[in-house]
């Protein structure tokens, strides 16, 4: 079998364990803010340390890649061969940018000066995305020195890129664009997290997205509601009665044909998600909310990530200033976004929400439809053989059963997904405590060097094929 | 029988009529913009020239009444009392405030510089209200002359506000304070209009209002929609749901007990609405509107003036601008206004409506009501004396018979009727093609002069009693 002694990946981990924080400790100093234009300089210093650092672990083939004709910000991308005939090549995901973060937002220390304490390393990028970008270097090192050899078991290849905290808006044709040199058989994204940190997980799918703007018109300008509300149609009536009427009292979707080809969750799979140790009270306040609500029949795991959903992200019609004032508006606007499972289709839906706006409005009520955005959802089954190579990593360095999660939201890995036509996996140490997007961001280095296990274990459980041996 | 024989009252108008527009032309030359912090001075002038003239029309009592103790802008009352035992007394009610008006607004000369052309008098004012106030003082002088007499058959009132056009804030606190000089048995309102050039018609009633703004609160902020999306209550989705609730199927109101109490259309009043030359085609480009709407098995004459509604002037929550931004927003608000009708009781309708709202929105959503404002409806029956002697009246005044209209709207008419407890009356001559509010006011010259003629005929027919002789 091709399996690395894990002994011997824990020894070699070990001895590099400190230069290898000094060097993550010397990227997260980079504030790499890609929202922040005045940064540009220092996102594209951060991908050209990246760039060097990659070259320095041994990966023959590194380039830094423009985006945005130059416009956007650097993507790194590195290939290490194989050189074993009919290896599988795989392509890591991550990104070098990070979220904004000021001392002043409530950070103890320096946002961009990591400090470690109490076993945690914080810093602005710390757990998103830097340290698990990183822990595929020591990774890949330790699988070669465990197995004696000279390159990976593997086609390694990373894509690393510069605008996910930017919403990503040049990463689509960038695919596109390096499709060939992207090609793989799967691609590992290392830009999620697990249950908790004494509850290893894989996270096999993210949910799709379907975004609109629906604007309403009624009359051509505001009007007197003294003279004329009563008989006249009200855009910002009808936009509330359309919300109204995207579910129906069990708070399904009610949009004909929304739920057509929804791949649903099996008994195991629920199962799985029920054995989780799920604090709903905990998770409720984590999302500041004060009641959970949702599709009826469903738990609220199932809820946010095997169900989709219909939300109102911004409704605006008429007066909102202070006082009143008793006019019917002549316009109202709806933004609303659909979260998909696998089996929907992005086109599918913009259609039937199409037809539904179009059939439920009165005379008198003209409308726009703009879709924003679509990002197809993505689902790994968990009887995958790349799933099951994870799982097996994941659990000879955590050295506890692995369970699995779904994610909610939706992300560039359904871009990958779909230009490359690859399964897309999910490899993430980051807990939720890791406070990503706030102040004091850290990542726990006892699962950070997890992680680094996990990588150096993969490549050879992957090469290994279906049966890892 | 007290009439006055209608051919000197005609007589003594024509006389009279070069100077009485002279001296129309000169308060509409006074900018009394009271929206206008800038205009203050101009109100008051416009006030105190109102005043004088009122002294030399003849009225013995004439005062300039400060509101809002001395900060808002002056009113102007004044007497004549009739000399003749058990003569009823008589308010009449307009205002000599004016709304915006600019040259660049689309006018076609200076709206502060009247100017008469084929027949109309041009300026801003011209009927809303100063025309119409004025044609009163014209009025009383063609009755006492008619008459013979040298006080008005009545015990005549006017109070003239002057903030009416800045949403009357300090009349009903002024109305309360002077309630005791303002006792009378009847108000007589002159702000309002009629059908048509050719059909002269009296009001009979406005609708009462009642306005509240509901804030919703779910989440302690904007949280991610693909994380929490479709597991936790979202205010703007509820804010909506409230909106469509708010009308069923039929377009009825749907909150329990808000019909209780509406006094219904009689069957002659239906006929009399039917009777009126509507043109529905051109009401609807009148609202700007592209179709008509509302509660089923009403017309729409009957659904503005005569039917209870509810509608929303403004609703906002969530993402407002540009694009998409997938989050479940923290609060949504709502902006609602209600028009009520005779038997409807404004603090029973803001009861009803804090209970619907309470009882509507599930676990997890917060809310506050505030109720912005509150006005009752009035409506004099159809075989009220004193409307019968403005019938009469009118109808000498026009030669043609009179037909009955109601207002929409809500007007500070309620307060005197609510506060001295007695029934208004409305006696206007303004056509919609006056441009109330717009660009190019005007008042038609004939018509205002049969509005003289009306005044001059009221108070005796007033003073006669019930059978007008």
């Amino acid at each position: 079998m091709s399996h690395t002694p894990d002994s011997a990946v824990r020894a070699y981990i070990e001895q590099h364990r400190a230069a290898f924080l000094d060097d993550l400790a010397e990227w997260l100093r980079i504030p790499s803010v890609s929202a922040d234009p005045g940064r540009a300089a220092d996102v594209r210093r951060s991908a050209d340390w990246l760039a060097a650092k990659l070259k320095e672990t041994g990966f023959p083939t590194v380039e830094v890649w423009e985006t945005g004709d130059g416009a956007g910000a650097p993507a790194v991308f590195a290939e290490w061969p194989s050189g074993d005939e009919g290896a599988p090549t795989v392509l890591v995901y991550g990104h070098h940018d990070v979220q904004p973060a000021a001392r002043e937002d409530g950070w103890h220390t320096d946002p961009f000066e990591p400090v470690v304490k109490d076993g945690r390393l914080y810093a602005r990028g710390a757990a998103d995305d830097k340290g698990q970008v990183f822990f595929h270097t020591l990774g890949v090192r330790a699988h070669l020195a465990a197995t004696g050899r000279t390159a990976p078991a593997v086609n390694l290849k990373l894509l690393v890129e510069g605008e996910e905290e930017f919403g990503s808006p040049n990463f689509p044709a960038l695919v596109r664009a390096h499709a060939d040199r992207l090609a793989c058989d799967s691609v590992i994204v290392s830009d999620t997290g697990m249950w908790a940190e004494d509850t290893p997980t894989v996270c096999t799918g993210m949910r799709g997205l379907v975004e609109c703007q629906i604007d309403l018109y009624g009359p051509d300008q505001d009007i007197h509601s003294g003279s004329f509300g009563g008989a006249v149609p009200n855009p910002a009536t009808e936009a509330a009665r359309l919300v109204a009427a995207l579910h129906d009292e069990d708070r399904r979707v009610a949009i004909p044909g929304f739920y057509d080809g929804v791949v649903e969750l099996t008994d195991a799979e629920r199962e799985l998600f029920a054995e989780l140790p799920f604090d709903e009270e905990r998770w409720q306040r984590t999302a500041h909310s004060h009641a959970t609500l949702g599709e009826a029949g469903f738990t609220t795991l199932e809820r946010v990530w095997a169900r989709p959903t219909a939300e109102v992200n911004g409704i605006g019609g008429g007066y909102q200033g202070p006082g009143g004032k008793t006019i019917v508006p002549s316009s109202a606007m709806l933004k609303l976004s659909f979260r998909l499972v696998a089996g929907q289709d992005t086109d599918r839906i913009q259609q039937a929400v199409r037809e539904w706006t179009a059939a439920r409005l009165p005379a008198g009520i003209r409308h726009e439809i703009t879709f924003t955005g679509a990002t197809r959802p993505c689902l790994t089954p968990l009887d995958h053989p790349a799933l099951r190579s994870v799982v097996r990593a994941m659990g000879r360095a955590f050295g506890q059963k692995v369970r699995f999660t779904r994610e909610g939201g939706s992300g560039p890995a359904a871009d990958l997904q779909d230009v490359l036509g690859v399964p897309v996996l999910f490899l993430g140490i980051s807990v939720p405590s890791d406070g990503w997007h706030a102040p004091n961001e850290k990542v726990e280095l006892g699962l950070l060097m997890k992680g680094v296990e996990t990588a150096a274990h993969l490549w050879g459980d992957l090469a290994a094929g279906p049966d890892g041996h």
